[in-house]
C-alpha cells in the first residue's frame, strides 16, 4: 500500500483554548481507501505524543518501514481500508508537517519558538474538523486512537457529538493523574536543562539533543511494563561480564541510549515540550462538579474504552471512571480490559485482540441508524 | 537526643570488587544507645541512597531537623536506644563524611573524580566491617536498613553470617530488575547531559546541578506511588486556574521542582552516580545458577523480609523470591508485607507498624542463643 502525505492551509487564525489565536494553519495528512457514496465510511485515527499522519502503508516502493500502526490499518486489518475511508492528520503542536513551533511564524519571518501558543486537545480537535469540512465530510463512522489519539477521540465526542458516531478511546484518559504530570515535568526539565535548547531559541543551531534523549529515555521506560522489560531485557548484560565502569552494562541501558539518541533525529524538542503541555491540561472535567458533566451534551454517540492490564501511564481505574460517567449518563458505553504485558505500548502492539473487539463494535455502529445530519 | 558524628580513617587499602583499591578510607558514623557488659546489643543501620550516617536525633540543641530515621530510632522506637547500641556509617562512595567521589585523592592531591573506583555494595560491607573491628563488636544483633540499606543488610548476612544474628532488609531487593536499572540510568543520563558535569571533573567549579536536579526528580516520581500522589497533589493547581504557559501549573511539578533543587544543595553529583551503580550491581546470584545458591553458607542467621504493597521500584514480587531462597536453604526467614499507599517511602513513614514487627523479631533473636565467636 503505497500513500502519499498531503497538506492543506486555512488562511485563517483559529481561536484557541487559552485565548490566543494561531492562524495559518497546515495540516498534514494521509487517507486510505475510498470514501462511499453516502459519506459514511469515515474513520479518522489520531496520534500520540510521538506519532504522525503516517498511519499504514509506504511512501515509496523501496520504504524501509510502513507507518506506525501499519499492523492495524489496511486490507482486511482491524481498520480495514478495503471497506472504511481512513483519515489520520498529523496535530498542531507537532513537528511532522502541520503547523508547529518549528513552523515559520509569518508575522515575523522566524520559527515561532516558544511564542508559539500553548495548545490544548480540544484546539487539536477543531483543528481536525476544519480537515473535515475540507475533506466534504459530515460524520466520523467512528473516532479512534490510543493514548493522546484516545484523548482526542473523547474531545471529538464531546465537542462535536453531532459528528462523531463513536469513539473508541485506548490506553487513554479523560485527565492525567498526578504521576503522569509529574513524568511529563521531568521530561520537560530534562529539555530546559540542556543549554542548547537556550528557551526555545535553537533552530539554525545545535538543537538540545541530549536532553531531548533523556525526556524520551523516561518516555520508553513509561511504554514498558516491570513484566515486559523482564521478558526483553531481564538483567542481560551487554558484555560477558561486569566491567565495572559507567559503560553501558545492561542491555536495557542499550536500549534506552539507542532509542533516546533515534529519537533526536526525527523529533523538535520544542514540539515534544508543547504536546507534553496538551495531555497535562487535557482535563474534560475541568470546571465541572463531575466528569459526568462533560458528557452531557451527547445523546447518540456510542463508545468503546479500552485499557490493558498493565498499562501504568494510563491504568485501568482511569478507564473505569471514564466509563462510569458515560454510564452515568445513560450513554452507549462498552469497557474491555486487555490482559497484557505491554503496558502502554500494548494499544500497539495487541492488534490482533483489538482487531476482533473493533470489527464487532464497529459492525454496531454501522447498523445504527445515524439520523442527525450536519451541514457543511 | 543530641549526637556528634564521628569519623575514623584507616591507613590502609581496600581491595574492591572490581579488583582496584581504595584507600586509605575514611568512615563518617554516629552511635546511639550503650554497648552492654557482654558487647550483645549492637545494631546497624544502613542508610539508603541519599541517606547518611545521622539516623536520628539532632546535631545541636537548636538543630531544626534531626536525623533521617528519627521516628524509628530513639528512646522507646522501633530501634530502642534505651535498650541497644546503635551504629550508622555512611557508606563509602558517599558524600557525608565517608571516603567518596568528592574526597582528596591523596595520589594527586585532587578530588578523585571519575577516577574514584566502583564500589559495589560487598565494598561498602567490608568498610562497614573494619568499623565494626574498630569498635571491638564481635556480632551484630541485626543489620537493617531499607532500599539500598536492605541490600547491604543482606550482603552482611552473605558476607558475614557469623557477625550477623539477624539481617532485617526493608523494601529491597537481592537484584535490581530492569525497570529500576533503566531509572538509574536515565538519571545518569540527565547528569551527563549537563555540560557541568563535564566528566565528572567540576569540583571547586559551577557543579552540574541542573543535570543532578532532574535526576533526583526521577527518583522522587519513584518513591511515591500513583496513589499517594493522587492523595498528595490530586490535579491541584498552583494558581486558580490554568495559566496556558511553560510555568508551573500543578502542585505536583512545583513539588518536583523545590525537591530537585533542594538536592543539589546536599549531595554530589558524581556519588549519586557511584551510588547508582552500586545497585545495578548489586545481584546476589550474579554468577550462581539461581539465588539459593547465594545463602549455602549462612546456618544461623535470622531474616526479617518486609515489602510494601504500593512500592514498585523494589515490588514485592522480589521480596517474595528474596524469602523463598531464603526457605530453600531451611533458614529461618519472616516475610510481612505491609499495606500502604506511600510507595517506596513507606520503609521511612510506616513506622508505627514497623516498630511492632522489629520488637517482636529483636525478641525471638535475642532469646536464642547466639553460640558462634569471633575473634577479632
Amino acid at each position: 500500500m503505497i500513500v502519499q502525505t498531503q497538506y492543506v492551509t486555512f488562511e485563517r487564525e483559529l481561536r484557541l483554548h487559552s485565548g490566543a489565536t494561531l492562524g495559518p494553519i497546515t495540516l498534514a495528512y494521509e487517507t486510505y481507501g475510498t470514501l462511499n457514496q453516502d459519506r459514511s465510511n469515515a474513520i479518522l485515527i489520531c496520534h500520540a505524543w510521538s506519532g504522525d499522519a503516517h498511519v499504514a502503508g509506504y511512501h515509496t516502493p523501496n520504504d524501509p518501514k510502513p507507518g506506525w500502526w501499519d499492523d492495524a490499518v489496511g486490507p482486511g486489518k482491524a481498520f480495514d481500508t478495503d471497506k472504511y475511508f481512513i483519515v489520520c492528520s498529523n496535530t498542531i503542536g507537532g513537528c511532522s508537517g502541520s503547523t508547529g513551533p518549528a513552523s515559520i511564524d509569518p508575522r515575523t519571518g522566524k520559527p515561532y519558538g516558544l511564542s508559539f501558543p500553548i495548545v490544548t486537545i480540544p484546539d487539536m480537535v477543531e483543528a481536525q474538523r476544519w480537515l473535515m469540512d475540507h475533506l466534504g465530510l459530515s460524520s466520523w463512522l467512528t473516532v479512534t486512537g490510543g493514548s493522546m489519539g484516545g484523548m482526542q477521540a473523547l474531545q471529538w465526542a464531546v465537542s462535536y457529538p453531532e459528528r462523531t458516531r463513536s469513539a473508541m478511546v485506548l490506553a487513554a484518559t479523560a485527565a492525567l493523574s498526578p504521576q503522569t504530570i509529574a513524568l511529563n515535568e521531568v521530561a520537560r526539565q530534562a529539555i530546559y536543562a540542556d543549554p542548547n535548547w537556550n528557551k526555545g531559541d535553537y533552530y539554525g543551531r545545535t538543537p538540545p539533543n541530549a536532553g531531548l534523549a533523556v525526556a524520551r529515555m523516561i518516555g520508553h521506560i513509561t511504554f514498558l511494563s516491570d513484566a515486559s522489560m523482564r521478558e526483553k531485557f531481564g538483567r542481560r548484560l551487554k558484555n560477558e561480564k561486569f566491567g565495572y565502569s559507567f559503560e553501558t552494562e545492561f542491555e536495557v541501558e542499550s536500549y534506552l541510549r539507542y532509542r533516546g539518541n533515534a529519537f533526536t533525529k526525527r523529533f523538535d524538542a520544542n514540539a515534544f515540550l508543547y504536546l507534553s503541555k496538551a495531555m497535562d491540561y487535557f482535563d474534560l472535567a475541568y470546571g465541572l462538579p463531575s466528569l459526568a458533566g462533560a458528557f452531557r451534551h451527547i445523546t447518540d454517540t456510542r463508545f468503546l474504552v479500552v485499557s490493558y492490564t498493565s498499562d501504568w501511564l494510563y491504568p485501568s481505574w482511569q478507564s473505569k471512571e471514564l466509563v462510569r460517567a458515560l454510564l452515568q449518563n445513560g450513554l452507549d458505553a462498552t469497557y474491555v480490559e486487555i490482559d497484557s504485558n505491554y503496558g502502554h505500548d500494548a494499544f500497539l502492539l495487541e492488534v490482533d485482540r483489538l482487531a476482533e473487539i473493533t470489527r464487532d463494535f464497529l459492525k454496531r455502529v454501522e447498523t445504527t441508524d445515524w439520523r442527525i445530519t450536519v451541514s457543511i
